[in-house]
């Protein structure tokens, strides 16, 4: 499993416009084949600033499956406009895993 | 529900130190009341980079409970020193959450 992960910092004034497109493009990464889960997260320190955090089976189903599709061209295209600086996209594994009763 | 969030650089040949006395150090957080549970993220595309994403009950879970504890210097003396630069880290809270079978 891969988590794919992403601050996104959204032009001032947009940031409700922006929420509203996000979630009106969720379907659109959801279709995609290796797709698990995503969310997305509002910074309760910095004005306009999101952490984006996307669970796909494999490193491919993110480069590939979506990133090659016709729904990523309506996903940029609904949502890239917004975000300023355009954000840096990072995947990870998971190293470790802890909870409240303990490993 | 809080999630703390921050990307992690560390030194240059301490990695496998670092994962290490991160595993270790994990029951100091764990410990703190208002703690949920916690990861540590592995970056494929960057060497050295992490991401520690905190679940807390409340902010000040983090900025009270934690940090003002005796398990924080603990925490902050095994390891701080790895980190460069130093990290920044933010607080976040969920605003959209979307899976495979919808909403």
């Amino acid at each position: 499993m891969i988590l794919e992960a992403a601050v996104l910092n959204v032009r001032s004034g947009a940031e409700q416009t922006f929420e509203e497109a996000f979630r009106a493009a969720s379907p659109l990464i959801a279709a995609t084949p290796g797709y698990i889960s995503h969310q997305l997260q509002r910074c309760l320190d910095t004005k306009g600033r999101y952490l984006l955090l996307v669970q796909w089976e494999t490193l491919e189903a993110h480069t590939i499956n979506f990133r090659q599709s016709a729904n990523f061209q309506q996903w940029k295209q609904q949502l890239h406009h917004f975000y300023d600086p355009f954000p840096v996209v990072e995947h990870y594994e998971s190293l470790v895993e802890f909870s409240h009763n303990g490993n």
